[in-house]
């Protein structure tokens, strides 16, 4: 079962976010608190109803490949009809591509249902957002007319293909080859690995994004360009021709996500893929790049959905679990366990981390949609450069908690977590994908240090740093132990992340070990000071309205408070493994034999 | 593939448990380092040989069950008798019953290995141990000369009954009924879940250790008794008799464990299961804790084995696989990932946790065996007690931190870790029943605080503390930047443990809900301080033996240096966790509906 939270959603949304602000651009005039509620509750009873019972479906009936098909999970190609017939795929993307042309902070609660109901049915749209991404950004006209329309209805869907067997984090050592068919077209050749839904039943036709190498490229990551390769291709007319050589050889057994197919591809076993080049050759890593983006911030999301999932589900089990008499002998009953203090910690970290990560996330689609839609271009570019920062934290802080939370979800259960009926576990395995692909966890630090931090000299960092210390002091003006709390846990994280940022800045070139070593530890030391000072602000708001309905400010406020305590008190430890730690020294010393 | 680290084994026991003083023990006299080098490199043989090779086969070929009956993993049977055969149950069991009876501290590494090489099959002997433990603690003698032998060499295997649906942590819900047969015996009726390798065709026979109530007992745990219930009836002249009436009526569907089957246990169905009362009615639960102390141990070191598995696995993907450029520019050619510094960090994390949840293990062995073989009464009941401080220590926080560092296996694997074949997602799955099982976390850190910490008003903590501020001014006579780190973190963490054993004693009577809302960080700080402890105690020893085998002891300085900065340096976290936290006050008094 998945309940949407859409009063969290809206709340943040709101209160955090500024949707107002967001209504007031050009463009989102119709993108008022009315709508979004609107859109959310018709969101919240698709996936609720729809996918969310698929989901444990999907884990005991994967897709499976034969003869190179590949059949989606029963229910899965259905689903997928009424998902397209609802107009989802289009949310956020333009009308003048018959979408919905929403602002992406009204897109995003969606995504975020859609995962939290169904992860592995939701990748199927999140790759396909990339496409369309891809396609708006760097094709032509006629490429966008041919592709774009089909993609937002769902009849078709798209694919990234960049993994190669040897070529993994490391774009540098793509070999597939393109080759100019003379005519304008080019043929493709070579194997692509990790293709996410990269053959299934659900769709008419599969647009593939493909990186490739055309003769005489330079070596490297400078001379990979991007192809759009269908699956069928594609008549004049915009009717579906012959089927084009690009061939799933096989599907991986995987540790979870398993009704998401994850294909081999082969391209050009038969004479080679018919592909056409997007936008410039040799271009393609940086028009990659802005999918990516795209699809980084939606996998991060991906680990708040998981998370609340997890939540959800342990919550539900706490209530109805009897086990144990209460620690402080107030009932001589057993009780459910929800009631034992140490199943409220996990509960509370669990629905801490979801929170904070979720309004992280709802926060950078608010600046990503201003960086689009803002009339002054200063604006947009400052804005540009805050969600562009705030990307990789998204991405990597959300899915690295997402293992904790999950984890902890199926400790709530105890012994029935472990047992595969339970559900519990399904997610704990899910997640387990998500500070890997799109980029690891350490491919989203060194974003972070080195195009996000170094290039600016810390300016951006700087920025959201100096709006931390005024909110730090806004909770100094507050009484009571949740304000106290908070205020000395923030303040002490604004300071350690400050102290990192200084140290990022100054010795990434003298010392790039040193800083690298600390790399993931920094991002994770964003994301609790930055995740952290959104569940200030909540704490601020919720304290204001407190009495326009008690129960739901008050869990937030109690919810701020543990988060200060729990999350935003290990910023110290951060800080020492960056900055003290210089690179461990000794552990970068050692030679390989040490190990 | 799985090499035993005897090395590093060797060196704990050596240098940080005191193998010499074990030695000198009346009946360890054989005890030498020679004899544990002999017998750790005949374990690792074993281990290394027969059972790592059978440990993916147990995963994708689990134990089945059919009509009643459990076929183990095809090898499974066959290894069973080779480690019958060799002993392998009986190295800490008592000489009169046909062990080897050596020190548990030489028993230690040898379960280690059976865990790290295959910790499905390895929950078969743990069990075993537990068996042999509660008879020899409470059987008569007879029962003991009827039993023991035989569990011993392997002839039969022994289970621990407790759980049942309604009594999982709680066994105050135990139902399971013994109605006394009026010749001495008992018929047991009642159904017993989660039995680990509760039915088989390894052995024999099966002696499953039954909790049950007599008629009339007192109610809750004060009324529960303890039975053996034989698979196989036993005759008087030690021969099999006939099918007793108990029956495995399924086995679950895990996430990891696969090959161990866990089974639905009915006992009495067709007109009561034959058992004979061990020990005292009504003092069930007080043996079953005895057997428990040994099997948390056990389960902690399974902490350690799964994490030194993953370790060594991790190593082995890291020095082959080639992708990307050094940070550093110091080469032009994609290298081996264990040159990248996050790849590093977490391979460090890993071998920092593994090293330090050993060192505790050993140590907490060694304590044991001094409870048990000291000639002097109160230095055995000195021991005796930190013995029992360390267990939930050793079960907790080597349990939780072996999902840390299995998860870390699999990212060090990139996508391929999230592929089933590649073994890594076996360990993620494997280590999450570790903080479940033999009591979750939450039981470990309750025993920690109630019966560990307050009862004796800190006075073992206490002791504790005043040695590692030994070891903190020790550091502080040397030079050099390990040293600087370990001893101004190890200084941070005495002082955390501290602050937070004096909030435990102050305030568990006074305000139970602040504290154990606490206990589980409480636990965790433990771990962190009294691991970095024989951290620390490892780096003085290396640094002074550094010229011996700059190799070696290199390693171990850099891993304590980088245990201090990256692990340690939480202290502080932990500490505000439990004592700024106070309970995290608003969470506890929100009501069940706010979550």
């Amino acid at each position: 079962m998945y309940n949407a939270p859409i009063r969290d959603m809206l709340f943040v949304m709101k209160e955090l976010a500024g949707l107002e602000d967001i209504a007031a651009l050009p463009g989102f005039e119709d993108a008022n608190l009315e709508t979004a509620q609107a859109v959310l509750e018709e969101s919240a009873r698709f996936c609720g109803e729809v996918l969310a019972p698929l989901n444990v479906e999907g884990d005991r009936n994967p897709s499976s490949w034969r003869d190179g098909k590949v059949t989606a999970t029963p229910g899965f190609a259905d689903a997928f009809r009424q998902f397209a017939e609802g107009g989802w795929q289009g949310v956020q993307h333009p009308i003048d591509y018959e979408g919905q042309g929403l602002p992406k902070l009204i897109a995003t609660p969606c995504v975020e249902m859609l995962n939290a109901s169904n992860l592995s049915f939701a990748l199927c749209p999140l790759l396909t957002d990339g496409a369309i991404e891809a396609l708006l950004t760097a094709g032509t006209e006629e490429q966008k007319q041919a592709y774009v329309p089909k993609l937002i209805s769902g009849e078709w869907t798209g694919t990234m293909n960049l993994t190669e067997p040897q070529a993994g984090s490391d774009l540098a050592l793509v070999r597939t080859r393109a080759e100019p068919t003379g005519d304008g077209a080019y043929r493709i050749f070579g194997t692509k690995i990790f293709i996410t839904w990269g053959e299934h039943d659900m769709a008419k036709n599969i647009a593939h994004l493909v990186l490739a190498r055309t003769p005489g490229a330079p070596e490297g990551v400078k001379g990979i360009s991007l192809f759009i390769v269908p699956k069928f291709l594609v008549n004049a007319d915009g009717s579906l021709g012959e089927r084009n050589d690009v061939h799933c050889v096989s599907i991986e057994h995987k540790l979870g996500i398993k009704a998401s197919p994850t294909a081999v591809l082969q391209f050009g076993d038969h004479g080679g893929a018919l592909g056409h080049l997007i936008g410039e050759e040799n271009r393609g890593l940086e028009y990659m790049f802005i999918m990516m983006n795209a699809a980084r911030f939606a996998v991060g999301l991906q680990g708040v959905s998981v998370s609340d999932r997890a939540y959800q589900q342990a919550v539900a089990y706490a209530k109805e679990r009897v086990q144990s008499r209460p620690v402080d002998g107030s009932a001589k009953q057993s009780v459910a366990i929800i009631q034992h203090p140490d199943v409220r910690r996990m509960l509370s970290t669990m629905r801490g981390l979801t929170e904070a990560s979720r309004a992280l996330a709802y926060v950078a689609a608010a600046h990503c949609d201003i960086a689009h839609r803002h009339p002054d271009e200063a604006k947009r570019a400052e804005h540009q450069a805050i969600y562009e920062f705030l990307v990789p934290i998204v991405k990597g802080w959300s899915t690295e908690l997402s293992i904790d939370v999950t984890s902890l979800g199926v400790q709530v259960h105890g012994g029935m977590g472990f047992i595969e009926e339970t559900g519990a576990a399904q997610y704990y395995r899910d997640a387990r994908i998500l500070p890997i692909y799109e980029g690891t966890t350490a491919i989203q630090a060194n974003d972070l240090i080195g195009r996000k931090t170094v290039r600016d000299g810390g300016a951006v960092a700087k920025a959201l740093l100096a709006g931390i210390a005024q909110t730090v002091e806004q909770l100094g003006q507050q009484q009571g132990s949740a304000f106290a709390s908070m205020q000395r846990h923030l303040a002490q994280g604004q300071r350690s992340l400050e102290a990192a940022v200084h140290f990022v800045v100054e010795n990434t070139r003298r010392d790039p070990n040193a800083v690298f070593a600390g790399s993931v530890p920094y991002l994770k030391l964003a994301g609790i000071v930055l995740g952290g000072w959104q569940m200030a602000r909540a704490l601020l708001v919720a304290a204001q309205k407190q009495a326009d309905d008690p129960s739901f400010y008050g869990a937030k406020i109690a919810t701020a408070q543990f988060f200060a305590e729990h999350v935003l008190s290990q910023a110290s430890a951060f800080e020492a493994a960056i900055v003290s730690a210089k690179g461990g020294e000794g552990v970068l010393a050692l030679s390989e034999d040490q190990f």
